[in-house]
């Protein structure tokens, strides 16, 4: 299976979820919470390490961090399709919010949002 | 900004980061506790809900949650690009282990894994 | 090992720390970040289910269940004892709080906040 | 309202419950999404903190930290309710566990459980 685009991932979880008769599971709230339990399981990897040694992985770690990664993402997409969202066109939306409410002169050097 | 891929959403985030001085925050391990708060945000719209609720949003509740959603695509995407893996390769990966640990015979019509 | 309060779990957390040499990892940023990890294994385990089933596990479902309310418990007395935050009084508070945003009459048959 | 024990939370948040018509929303599945909701509200003030910062937080942040984690407590107090778990005997039971998992003389100094 070869992906290109986060619309050939959408279309192989439908397949896989189709073929499993799992489509009743995959409500919008059960893919939320099973997504946050997902992005739960990235962090379990990071809770006790210093933020110097969560950029210094070993490379079978990076590998079990980068399942989990890819579990958050198929559920994001699988999320997504269920609702109607567009990833990229939300992610264009959310960024030009951020650009207003973050201005960089403001903000610069530390994370403070412009009430 | 115009998103057509991935690695477009993590170039802009690339360079709305360095704007802002932003790179000492951004460490694997406060981006992996950013991305599970969002994605909390996203299961919190749906927490009393119904399953059949929760797939009939009206059009502002959805756009609240396709503005969640980006959040935690936008985390996700920041987060793998600074531990250098390749999101739709690791899904890949991931996808072929998931049809392996859940056959469709065996587990038609629940979720269970074969251990 | 008998508790009979909070302050017991409190100081029986504290001696096992110290027996480890857990203090340096034990900071309020870890600990939040493990208790919201343990907290999210307590909802993997009804993230499938309907919330009937959640209601009728059976006997072994809901030890397992058990131990990770314990987590997310210990946790939340650790992070509280590191902060010198009193978990019954902070209770009150917040129940006054809730019984203001959420007058029965208001909210009576529906999770609803008064703004 | 004085709470005393444990028992206290558990008795006043069943009344709080009933008057409201909450027991159908009440299920032990949304409970617990709606604990992790409140548990990553917490990990949310401390995300971009420094251990250090994380360990000196200033009297106003110390106390919206406190009724978060007051949040967490009564969703945890709430759902062990619900389902018939004593939280100091099951703390009790997972203590005894990680001593055995973690004895003092292998994990000294590390976070590091003996499989």
């Amino acid at each position: 299976m070869t992906f290109e685009s986060i619309s050939d991932v959408a279309a192989a979880l439908r397949a896989f979820a189709a073929e499993r008769d799992w489509d009743r599971f995959h409500t919008p709230k059960n893919l939320a919470a099973a997504m946050s339990v997902e992005a739960s399981e990235v962090l379990e990897h990071f809770q006790w390490l210093t933020n110097a040694e969560s950029s210094a992985l070993d490379a079978q770690k990076k590998e079990e961090v980068a399942m989990e990664l890819a579990d958050v993402f198929l559920y994001l997409v699988r999320l997504s399709d269920r609702l109607g969202v567009d990833l990229l066109r939300s992610a264009e939306r959310k960024m030009a919010i951020n650009a207003k409410n973050y201005p960089a002169d403001f903000t610069k050097g530390a994370i403070r949002k412009r009430t």
